[in-house]
């Protein structure tokens, strides 16, 4: 197709579109002549992706194109893959600072004591130790007794997460399912969080 | 404390403070001479607030400030001030459009199935229906069923969040410590589910 078509069919304008080719974000068409390049469903499929980071996700365009570009490497472990997806793996190539954060040591205990198998170097790890490092410089210590409950719910989404890949031989299908149900999903639980916390409040108070 | 110690205390730069005080974010110091002020332990307490919603939670300098203004106009009602500090209640006083975002119809069906009482129009609700519309043109339906199993963790999530604020007396205190647990431990609960996540995959695929 044409990109005029592109733009219609994805709704994203032609002048994102050719911003997104020249940032690398969207692969070039099949060039037809001097000034024509033919698209095909798989740029349609990705602009719907790119929409979907930069957008519910609030992705950089940067970040965005770092993701994709993962995904599309896929090396065929899904474990690896899912690694990549998840960010278990960090995509943007920024190394961690020597100096771990100050909620590090905490972040490995509570790890240790729940049993998990995750990567040492998991920018999630440091992202938790962060925060843990925040909410205690603001006086709300929030310690291991606290945050166990939380991850053994947070196990139990994962289950869920996880699940929701049964049957999908195909592996590329399975990356951009898991995305979708990883990175993209994470909004919508925080909403659902929001609510019940809402509804929670309302059944302590009392009121309607 | 004059400035230069407030900065001192807080890590925060003259530079930095001097723009929150210019908008809005940070009430003035009482004025001692022409070119002088005196700052307290509230100006500390609140500049923590801020590097913390502004930093770690993403927020703007703006909302940032509508946040913490609602959460200072505190009404005496635990429930308006708990929905204040969630984000139950829109603090940025932008009217959803007379058009209901396309998967409404849905949220408000899963809502009713649970049994949650919430705002019509709480912004959590419109957010959700966004991401299942997105989730949806991406061609990774998220329906009901789906999400069902998700909500009921969200409100087992939701009765941790706030039995942590069981014997909290001081109506400000409560509302600060809300504000903690609920929009900044929002980062680690993520942190939490993508390790969750990783173990999960470690465990379903075999790797170590």
């Amino acid at each position: 197709m044409r990109m005029s078509e592109l733009s219609r069919r994805s709704g994203v304008s032609v002048t994102t579109i050719k911003y997104y080719l020249r940032e690398g974000l969207l692969p070039p068409g099949r060039q037809t002549s001097a000034t024509q390049a033919e698209y095909d469903e798989a740029h349609l499929r990705r602009l719907r992706l790119i929409r979907a980071l930069t957008g519910v996700r609030g992705l950089s365009v940067s970040t965005a194109r770092q993701v994709l570009d993962a995904v599309a490497a896929y090396t065929g472990d899904p474990h690896i893959l899912l690694g990549l997806v998840i960010g278990a793996i960090d995509v943007t190539g920024e190394t961690e600072e020597a100096s771990a954060p100050e909620g590090t040591a905490e972040v490995d205990a509570l790890i240790a004591e729940l049993g998990w198998n995750v990567h040492a170097g998991a920018p999630a790890r440091a992202a938790l130790a962060e925060t843990i490092t925040s909410l205690r410089s603001l006086g709300a210590p929030v310690d291991h007794t606290t945050l166990l409950p939380y991850a053994r719910l947070a196990e139990r989404t994962a289950a869920l997460d996880l699940g929701q890949l049964d049957g999908i031989d195909d592996p590329l299908e399975s990356a951009e399912r898991a995305l979708l149900l990883t990175v993209l999903l994470e909004p919508a639980l925080l909403s659902l969080r929001r609510l019940a916390q809402q509804n929670e409040s309302a059944r302590r108070y009392g009121h309607g």
